[in-house]
This record gives C-alpha cells, sequence and structure tokens, in this order.
C-alpha cells in the first residue's frame, strides 16, 4: 500500500528561488470528487497525465494511488469534465539534504499563494529547515488542493 | 474521445439462461464519486482491476474512460474507500444477431434485480430483441449502477 508522509510550509520571501536549479515544470490539475475521503485528482504534469486517488490517512500520512494516463485524456477530462476551478502552478524542486523540497508557486485563482511540501521516507527522518520555511500549515485543511480548488486563495480575503 | 452508445432493458423470465455458452464473470464495483456528472467506478472483473471515469452525454450516449490498474489496488480501493454499499453481480455475455447481449444478475443488497445491456456500435444499427427483453429503462436513472450503490434495489419496495 502506497503511504505518503508529507509535510506542507507556506514560503517566506524569495531567498528560495536562488536554490532553483532548474526551471520550473507546469502543473495543471482539476478534481473528480473532493471528498477528503476519497478525493480524485487528474493532473498534468509537464507532458505526462496522471490519474491520482487519495484517501484520508491518520494525521500527516495518506494513501496514495497513482496511474499515468494519456495525457489527451488527462487534457479532456480538465477540460470537460472536472470540477471549477482549475489549479494552476509551477513546480520546483529544490534539494535539501537528503530531503527534496518542493516549491509550487500558484496561477489563476491562486496567484500569490506560494507553498513549500517535503515528502518524508519515513516518520524518523528530521528536516532542518531553510529560513524561508515558515509556519507549518500540514493540518489547515484550506491548504489542500483540492480545497484551493473549491475555494481559491483569491477568496480569502 | 471514446463514446458509449448503450441501451439497458430489463428481463423478462429464464429463458435467457438457455442461450449462456459460457459460464457467468464475477463483477464487483464500488463508486469513488457518484455525481453522475463525473462517475468514478473502481472495479474486479474476474482477475482484472478497472478504474472508469463516466461523463453525462446527452440522452443515452455518454463519455467513457477506462484504465487497467493492479487488482490488488482495486481490491483495496473497494474495501477501504469506495462508496457503501458495492455492487456485486454476475454478468453473462449472449451473442445475438452482430450484437452481444448482457445480462447482469445482481446479488448483495440489489439480489432479485437481473438486467440486460446492449452496446451499439453506432446509433444506426438495430437490435430485433428477443421475447425475454422487458421494459427498456436507458433514461431511468434508478438502475444506473451508481445509482443502485446509493439506493439499492432491496429499498425499492
Amino acid at each position: 500500500m502506497p503511504l505518503e508522509i508529507e509535510r506542507k510550509f507556506l514560503v517566506k520571501g524569495a531567498a528560495w528561488r536562488a536554490l532553483v536549479g532548474e526551471s520550473g515544470r507546469w502543473i495543471r490539475q482539476g478534481y473528480l470528487c473532493r471528498d477528503p475521503q476519497r478525493t480524485v485528482r487528474v493532473r498534468i504534469y509537464g507532458e505526462e497525465g496522471f490519474l491520482t486517488i487519495k484517501t484520508e490517512g491518520e494525521n500527516i500520512s495518506r494513501d496514495e494511488f497513482e496511474y499515468g494516463i494519456p495525457s489527451a485524456h488527462a487534457s479532456e477530462l480538465l477540460e470537460r469534465v472536472c470540477l471549477r476551478p482549475l489549479i494552476e502552478k509551477i513546480r520546483y524542486r529544490i534539494p535539501w539534504g537528503r530531503l527534496t523540497i518542493e516549491v509550487d508557486e500558484f496561477h489563476g485563482e491562486n496567484s500569490g499563494l506560494i507553498v513549500a511540501e517535503v515528502e518524508f521516507p519515513d516518520a524518523h527522518t528530521v528536516l532542518e529547515p531553510p529560513d524561508w520555511l515558515g509556519e507549518d500549515v500540514s493540518l489547515d485543511l484550506r491548504y489542500r488542493n483540492s480545497q484551493l480548488a473549491f475555494r481559491p486563495y483569491a477568496t480569502w480575503k
């Protein structure tokens, strides 16, 4: 069973941009189901299409089932079938010790939001956080992408 | 774009059983999303697992996106993630002229219900119906599997 242990942080300032070695990759995604017990996500990541089911685990662990699908299907599902609004963001990967910090810079209706995600190989690995990592929002449901596709950042003010 | 033109009928009597050349195949399925605009189905058909997205078309045509997944994943999704109740049925395939009639005999909470489905290659193909085909219920939403997984046949009386 694929298990995901992930923490999510707000990003402070722009210092992280100096650490980005590669250009970011464009992500476009939408949801067929936003129920936290069983979200179903359609994603185009670069040129690849994915269908992903996530289900609620305890605390910060979630089960994830991910399948590659033809990007033409993903594109059609996003255009015609997924709930609105879609999520659009650029993902940057920053190596950090033995871990990788993924910084997501949102666009569209979530423009202005920048969050960092760290996936841990196990529950014992420790992150030495860089200065630009802000508040831990792992348990704040508003920052879930499935929720940002329902109540986008632009509507929070 | 995969397009599905399908009609669904009630089955009268037991004459159809004499036409079944092969043993039926057990189907177990459940739903991650029952919204008619975007149903997401997990199915185990014999030994194979599938993830299928159907979206509303006009009248009896629906778009369908189907992907094979490991049957162990399908099994875990059915056990732990899908909405209740699950659908259990045996499917029999009966060749009928150039078409195939699929008879679904439901079990579990939909026990007693037997329906026949015919998939047409195009909108012009005509079915010469056998005597045991009853009322056309193609447009009766109650007979959709996604609805039978919500309001099973046993609760109709």
